[in-house]
């Protein structure tokens, strides 16, 4: 060990001062909650860290995340002691135009997921170390600074849960168990033995230590690097603001920055110290990350028109098709690999499956630390339960990840098991969502080609898909970009313009049919790209279509289809066509499909008179 | 006790025929998972719940809460058996127009709260056995059914921590351990040991019992009921599919009903049961709620126009006179009750205050369950934190819960820390929850005026506050009506109409003043209530300002004020406006309020430049 436990404390005391430093310069920020942790992190910095820092995405370097995101003075602090920021650099903290934000974000390369919603830097690192141990098989440790206040979130244990699952002994989680939260006392306060516990029954191996001592947290720092099998917890009882007698354990200091003259006194405690350690860390592990094989074309699944296949399965099909074409495709489930038919996947490529179980946040937080190494995820589960991962799913966009997800069972159109498992506001959930892609497909083949584009598309990717079997609609020759949209009937005369997608575009032709046959001709238009959106098309539809749209979905009013196309004539000057938008009314209850969708106001009947109705 | 073993054992037998029957009647659904707890149920309902069928509301009742949602045949056979509701109705299962649904919902008066989502009916039941002990001080015991996959959910983590914070011990969960998931074997299997452990750990009592010996559950039951001061979880060692032959701890049953001649064949194993049994159930627990106090009239709290208020602080001043008048108004905060500013209510009434800790999902589920007993739950915490919950959100709509949720922090117009903590999907996110009311006060006197109206609004109720101080805009005798808004702004001859609310009316009033020095004038209107939405005003505003709405908001463009206020002119011929939307641009970075929404592109001089361009 080239460095001794008087390093340590010097490096500690510098990381203390400089929290204080950059907080007070900026007048906000968290410096107690960084100087708690100043040891555990000296000790870490100077001995055990393998980083490179000029090849941040190296997948031999280990990897650090501070899931107490408001402690980033002090991640900002280590990043200087390790010489990849200057002191410059570090002292705009929290200013306009800075990557040295208020919490940490990937604007710094050094920075894998973005935190600050509390309780998601572990999940995203068991993502992490699932791709490290599973596929790279490298030797590289996910080190994970968590906040006593955060251990309230459940998303922690779906974590603690899949990495003693998984045995991922690559992983060493550390609280900061600084006793004291946002206003006042942490419901365990200094019961260190009662987080350690909980790891234990969760599979965890737990260390409890004083966490300004450095040699018991080196000491606890080689016991994690020598347990095998499964994860380390290591609770380090600490003091916020520790350090300074003012500040130590002292409630009311959550989130101030010291003023100057405080921050001199603390200064001159602290020792004045200079504030110019460099420390080298040590180099990336040794092994190479195993080769995943070489890339080759997708090729994707073929459909014959008019069969009956469900979107769903089509997804399963696709995404096994593209692991096939991409070895650094996984995909992740959440305990409903049958119904999603990711199950195709794991059944072709079962090294490149993870089973997340009944644990949806923790399944968005592994996509996002999966793709942080380099790995192109795709996510499932049941549309509706995408909600349980909102946080994650936004801040994963915060995180500039490049995450794919499909919710299947969309909608009424599910049937018999009623309102709890049906999606009715997944596409306004995502369509919020910062840079997000929202992809909605009416038959296989067109599932079959966006599945193509959701590898290599940015950011969060979503795709809905359809429970019930529905007719195929194009052949495999016909092309699906993201942005686009398919005129699948059309004449000179048409009277309104029917935009649907999913399930709801097979009710569009029904009702195409239906008013043919009693002479009206209107356009139906497939809008399986809902963000972004086919604005051309749309507006085309507008002035051709006598000025009627028709936007008709299984999903609420709000947010969805309906709010899409309304926005593309909005921003723009006149004149502006008709927006009437069919969404599902009242709660739905169980029922059989036909029946659910007449009930809510979204079949073909409804779109037949609402054409009339706009007719007068 | 008035009932023996062999009773229970036949009860068993009797709600597993019929949770086949049921089932294969329906084509669909769970009998498997059903006949798993049929023996659990049959010893809690004949001997242990406390009921009054006649009487589903009454704070002296038991609660049951069926967590594993998709056992609801053996709900309603059990409804059944206590004679709630008869053989006929049981039968309807799943067909449309029944209220005997795929999930409970309290369609039923006896079903509290919506399951079908797993991991929610123990947090909902933790908030009711919270409301019991400490506001209602009574005897009633809340007995939760949950699956063993369901372990999985990081929300029953959190509900076990405060559920054992608490010391509630009037709340048993019984773990149906049946195995097997939705696709194959569970996690833990049937490690019974480690849920009890996990369970001890988050501070309960725990018992492994075989969950078919009626003798060793009835044991158990009288353990939990005997024991004080700690919640207590059965974990019943079970076989999916127990009590016939060929369905036993079978894998490929998962939510499948039989066809006809395997029904004959599981009922002639049963014995073919005549399912007449009626059971009587324990009345209601004895002890008396306590009284709660006279209900007063509501003084919201006054402020004078100009003064500098955070709206946030305003909710806070509001809801701690609301529970001055109303005795059974509560507050539940995530650990930051200093930000919210929900700790003036918990210094004014400290009783009726809930700390449920830095859990989001807690926090929604705790206030369904106070409603489910009466209460008038208000949840807090900042905007950005309710995304981690809106699974339990929506949810809530399902179980037709009546709670108020305020959201701080909204928008970029927080400042330096970051984007992590800037709610800006937070309006679209509740807009589209069914039967929501979504409520954006723009100054302190608003705040307090729709407060008072939250407190008997139906449904989910939301109301987003901001951070910094405003000023306040109009005096104390102005009304607020859910669904208006009001005219600040307006001359005979607005060339444009500027829709705002929160943070972004004061920068159109801005823009306001600065165009009007112009002589250009503008129509400012104050969209208090995004949903519902007052149409007449805006398309009045729309005919009278020469066609050109500039809707600003401090929110993605997606789903907030710019398609509330779009979706007021689709469905409905035209003339249409042009709507322009402003909202936040770019992901944000850390920064003064001010700097943040002028790089967000929504600050007075956006308004401005927006006003001229659409003059052109």
């Amino acid at each position: 060990m080239p460095y001794s436990a008087q390093d340590w404390r010097e490096l500690a005391t510098q990381l203390r001062a400089d929290s204080i430093r950059c907080t007070s310069a900026a007048g906000s920020g968290h410096p107690t909650s960084s100087m708690s942790a100043a040891d555990l992190m000296a000790v870490l910095l100077a001995g055990h860290l393998h980083y490179d820092w000029k090849d941040p995405h190296n997948l031999r370097n280990d990897r650090l995340i501070f899931s107490k995101g408001h402690a980033a003075p002090l991640l900002y602090a280590m990043y200087k002691a390790a010489g990849a920021i200057s002191d410059e650099e570090m002292m705009t903290l929290r200013k306009i135009g800075s990557r040295i934000e208020g919490h940490p974000t990937p604007a710094l390369p050094w920075v894998d997921v973005a935190t600050g919603s509390l309780g998601q830097g572990l999940p995203a690192g068991i993502g992490m170390a699932l791709s490290a141990k599973r596929l790279d098989k490298t030797d590289m440790r996910v080190w994970v600074l968590l906040g006593d206040s955060e251990m309230a979130e459940g998303s922690l244990y779906e974590a603690m849960q899949l990495g003693g699952f998984y045995g991922l002994d690559n992983v060493v989680a550390i609280i900061d168990m600084n006793r004291l939260g946002q206003r006042g006392p942490t419901m365990l306060e200094w019961q260190g033995e009662i987080y350690a516990e909980r790891a234990r029954a969760f599979g965890w191996h737990a260390i409890v230590v004083h966490g300004h001592d450095v040699q018991a947290v080196h000491q606890a720092y080689e016991e994690a690097e020598a347990t095998k099998g499964k994860p380390t917890l290591i609770v380090a009882k600490t003091e916020k603001g520790s350090g300074v007698s003012f500040l130590a354990n002292a409630d009311g200091w959550h989130g101030k920055a010291l003023p100057a003259a405080d921050e001199a006194k603390a200064m001159a405690e602290l020792g004045n110290p200079k504030c110019d350690l460099i420390i080298r860390t040590l180099p990336p592990t040794e092994k190479e990350p195993a080769a995943l094989g070489q890339a080759g074309a997708y090729q994707p699944p073929k459909y014959e028109v008019g069969a009956k296949v469900a979107t769903r399965e089509a997804y399963g099909e696709a995404i096994t098709a593209l692991g096939t074409a991409k070895p650094n495709v996984v995909a992740i489930d959440g305990e409903v690999s049958n119904s999603t038919y990711a199950d195709k996947f794991k059944k072709a490529h079962p090294e490149r499956f993870f089973e997340v179980y009944i644990a949806e946040q923790q399944l968005v937080s592994a996509a996002v630390g999966m793709q942080a190494m380099g790995k192109i995820p795709f996510a499932s589960t049941f549309a509706a339960f995408f909600t349980r991962a909102y946080d994650q799913i936004r801040m994963g966009a915060i995180s500039r990840a490049n995450i794919r997800l499909s919710g299947s069972h969309a909608g009424v159109s599910i049937g018999e098991d009623g309102p709890s498992q049906m999606a009715l506001e997944d596409l306004a959930m995502v369509r919020a969502v910062h840079g997000s892609t929202v992809l909605y497909p009416s038959c296989a083949t067109t599932t079959a080609h966006l599945v193509g584009q959701m590898a290599t598309r940015e950011g969060i990717v979503y795709m809905r898909t359809t429970r019930e079997k529905t007719p195929v609609l194009y052949g495999p020759e016909e092309s699906f970009p993201i942005g686009g949209s398919k005129v699948l009937r059309k004449s000179g005369k048409d009277t309104a313009a029917i935009i649907a997608a999913g399930i709801t575009l097979h009710e569009a032709l029904k009702a195409y049919d239906t008013l043919k046959a009693e002479g009206i001709d209107v356009r139906v238009i497939d809008l399986y790209s809902v963000k972004p959106i086919d604005a051309e098309t749309l507006k085309a539809a507008a002035k051709e279509c006598a000025g009627n749209l028709i936007v008709v979905e299984d999903h609420w009013p709000e947010g969805g289809l309906g709010d899409a196309v309304a926005e593309v004539f909005t921003d723009a000057s006149g004149p502006h066509p008709n927006v009437k938008r069919m969404g599902v009314q009242g709660i739905p209850q169980s029922g059989k499909p036909g029946e659910l969708m007449k009930a809510a106001g979204i079949c073909a009947d409804h779109i037949v008179a609402a054409v009339k109705a706009g007719k007068k």
